[in-house]
This record gives structure tokens, sequence and C-alpha cells, in this order.
């Protein structure tokens, strides 16, 4: 086996690893929680099958690609939960590590290409990018809405944190960002988000 | 909500139920039993990875759309493991069956869409379909190749049943057949592969 294939062999037997990497996501049923290749599988699968709600034109291949790589880093930096503002703080410097190391495994046009994709997605600004993010909020809200707002009751989340978050799905796509506003005011008024600040004021 | 993407939605979540679909396969490091849609996901990234070495030119996006796809029929129809000879006489009968409901909960367009892709995956006749087959044999090989061949040991799958399968990677790429040839030789010196037929000859 040539020099290359067998460093693509081997990045692509390391990314098995993502499937044990767990979210605070449950499935659906009041299910196990999800692990991070199952959420970027379905995210990808939404991200086409939803694509005419893109605000923008997009290229889907890009999109789905990033839906399926965004989560990679997490092999070494672990998942950090949305509303969780400490773990938020050292994020960036914890997924940077890992993306160097990991996409690292790769050829470098490879590694490269993959790394650019990761940081395009990170940062949000193209219309590929926001589109896959906006699937990236969906995605979760989904399932957390089939389970009567579960993870949003078992963290104690508060509105603000919530809109703080689900409010760039309207950036990707106004039309998704309506239905999940239609799906946030239903949990609000039965009670499943708090309205109000934890104790501790981190909302 | 309108009445599509209301549609789009319900199969978006229907979607869920992929990852309690579980496969023979184990996850590396001797890890617990991998779910069709990691299964999915890990595929549509190797499709991505190793396009170089496909035979014939592929449209890159429709094959990793087939990779995310191809067992969302598994919702229904259950895993069929790929040396149970029994379980596959009635495959197709049950694949069929689950592709009629699952797709049917999306608007006409995108039913027919879909279940002219799993046709096409299935049937396994376009450049497209091979290369997307020859990952649905190669993920699976390199986990089992990092696990000692467990997953053959435990099955007393044979040489004869093993190259039935992965023989048609060829047909998608002859240079990742040739890795998949060095894979199996090695586990076959080592005893991971039996020889012989199964007693019943099943082989």
């Amino acid at each position: 086996m040539n020099e290359r294939l067998g460093c693509q062999l081997a990045f692509a037997l390391e990314l098995d690893k993502e499937k044990n990497v767990l979210r605070q996501t449950h499935l659906t049923g009041h299910g196990r929680r999800e692990n991070d290749a199952e959420h970027a599988w379905h995210m990808a699968l939404m991200a086409y099958l939803l694509r005419e709600y893109a605000n923008e034109p997009v290229d889907i291949a890009r999109v789905m690609l990033m839906c399926l790589l965004h989560d990679v880093v997490e092999i070494d930096a672990g998942d950090t939960y949305a509303y969780d503002e400490a773990a938020k703080e050292s994020q960036a410097a914890r997924e940077a590590a890992a993306a160097e190391r990991i996409f690292g495994l790769l050829p470098e046009d490879q590694a490269s290409e993959f790394r650019a994709l990761f940081a395009e997605f990170d940062a949000g600004e193209s219309a590929d990018a926001r589109f896959a993010r906006a699937m990236d909020n969906l995605q979760p809200l989904l399932l957390n809405d089939s389970n009567d707002g579960g993870d949003w009751k078992e963290h104690a989340v508060t509105v603000s944190q919530v809109y703080g978050r689900q409010r760039r799905t309207s950036l990707g796509s106004v039309e998704l960002f309506r239905v999940t506003d239609e799906i946030l005011q239903r949990h609000i008024a039965a009670g499943h988000i708090r309205s109000e600040a934890k104790e501790g004021g981190n909302a």
C-alpha cells in the first residue's frame, strides 16, 4: 500500500472514535444519549432534504461535507454543551489543537482542505456554513421537541440561552427559524424552558 | 407550518430510528456493536476521502447521499448480516416494503428521488453506486481488521463468503480492492477467516 493511501485509511479508522463522543441530546422516544457521528449523519441528510429553505444558494455537497466533518475535533476536545458557558470559554483552543492533530493524519492537501472546511463551519460566515449551522441547531431541536423538551428541563435552560443559540438559524434559513420559533414558544408555554435566569445568573 | 415542510420534518424525525438498528460489526478497540446511522456517516466521509480511487468519474455528492440513505429501509426491515444466507432470501421484499412506507412520508418529488437513489445503490449498476457499495464493504472491513477479525471469528465466516462479497469492491475501485485483498490474506493466514465451509455447507 502506498504512503498516501496508508494515511487516508489511518484517518478513516481514527474517525471511528467519534461514535463514542456523547452529546446531551437524547434520541426520540426518550432514548439514550446521541453520539456525534449519528448527529452528523442526521444533519447531513437534513441539509439535503431541506436545502430549498436556505436563504442563499448553497453548494449542497460542501454543506453535507461540513455537517459530516464538523464534530471530528470532538474526538480529542469532547462535546461542549451549547449552554455550558464555562466549557465554551476553552472550546476554541481545545478544538484548534484537535484539528491540528486529527486532520494532520491526512496527506497535506486533504489536511488543509478539511481544516479549512472546519474553520469555515466554525466561523459561520459563508452561505454554506450558515446553512450547515442551521442544521446543527434544528437537528437536536427536533429530537428535544419529540421528547417533551427533556434536555432543556434536565439542564434548566433559559429562554435567553435557547434563543441566543437558535436565533442564528435565521442566518441560514428564515423559513426554518419560523418553525424553530413556533416549537420554542410551545415549550416556553409548557414550562419546559425557564423564562428567568438560573441561579448564578449565567444566562 | 405548510404541509410540505411538515412532511419533510416528519421524515427527518423518522430517520432518528436508524440509530437503533444494530449491525454485526463492532467499533474499534473491541467496542460495542455499530449502528446503521454511524456506519452510513462513516461510509459517506470515506467516499469523499477516497474518491480519487474510484475506477470511473463519480458525482461525489450523489455517492455521499447514497451512502447516507442506503440503510434507511432497515428502520423497518432490520439489518441483514452479509453472511446470513437465510435472511438474505427475504431481504429484497422486506426492504421494498420499507422503502414504500418510509420514503412515502416525504412530499412526492422527494419520495421518488430517494426511492430511485436507494434502488440505484441496491442494483449497483451505475458508477456512483459501484463506488458507494465499495465503501459499504471497506468500512466494516477496516473496523474488523482493527479488531483482529473478531466479527469473522464470531460468525465462523469462510473465505468464499468473504470474497463473494468483498470482491465486488473491485467494481468500484481496483485500488481499494488491492488493499482489501492484502487485509483478507493476512486474516486468512492468521486463521481468523475459515478456509473450509461451515457445517451445513451454506458457504
